[in-house]
């Protein structure tokens, strides 16, 4: 798993059906970096750090078997600087 | 998941016959990027700006069981700018 | 998907008995690349750019199920140039 | 399987429940690396050298079927130098 | 699949119990790159020029299907110069 920090929530209205009903988040690895979309089943905030799970696991780890994710919030860090 | 722009359509008359039938798009993400295909089964035009999933959830989030896909779009983007 | 270049034709007498019976190809992504290995359900020939598809999905694009491929040539691009 | 080095433990309270009962370890590929988090079935202590597995593999790899991770550790590895 | 070097063995007494009875070796893909550990079901030596097969398609490739393994050997390339 990685850590990221949470920066937003993404917008997007169009999306596939399969997808409905989760949040999206923006996530950065590191101040600058490329933001990416992570699934949050967790109920994260903008500035928490947390670890996201990718890979087929990913799919499972949102709570719905066989959600399209690549990427889910598993978990908030507790106490971690940037 | 990442976050792509559209760029156009790739032509790819021999296909193996399981990728028959979804369109086929080439984005990129970030200006002058490498481009990659992607499977669309929401539709998308150039210039709209999406989020891709890869990995083993590409394949149901075309839409088919089983599809070859290993990048499809999922959403499209309110309102991001480069 | 990725996009590759197929270089040629490479030689392995000592494979696993599951690789059997399927042509593989050194393929790369762009001038100077390192070469990666893709399994060639399609019938390329050196100078094809094509389009591979990795992760699980590779597998069932190969045309036999379960095959063990992590890179597969799904399609022959139409017109594209270096 | 990729090869790193124990850093220390993660305190996630906030977690899925999917991941309870499993310690997380941070993990280094290399000094001054970025942490990564991986699932310790094993039982290492900081300082250790470790094979993480990744992909679908890192799931079962826990010993509990379909657990939610993508970076498994598999083994500790005998007198490996920095 | 990628292309790699056998450099040697892999010593990790202290392993999960799902990756006992196979050996591991550590194997590179360019002169000085970071050693990375591929399951060998072919038989390799240090000097062999192999493929590796990542992704899900690395378990069934061991030759025991649902094997925790990331990276696989399925071939020994004849002729490949550095």
């Amino acid at each position: 798993m990685k850590i990221f920090k949470v920066e937003g929530t993404l917008v997007s209205t169009n999306r596939i059906a399969m997808m409905e009903h989760k949040p999206l988040l923006t996530v950065i690895d590191k101040p600058g970096g490329t933001p990416q979309v992570a699934v949050d089943p967790v109920g994260c905030k903008p500035g928490d750090w947390v670890i996201c799970c990718g890979s087929s696991a990913a799919r499972d780890a949102t709570g719905v078997k066989g959600y399209p994710s690549d990427l889910t919030i598993v978990g908030i860090i507790d106490n971690w600087e940037e």
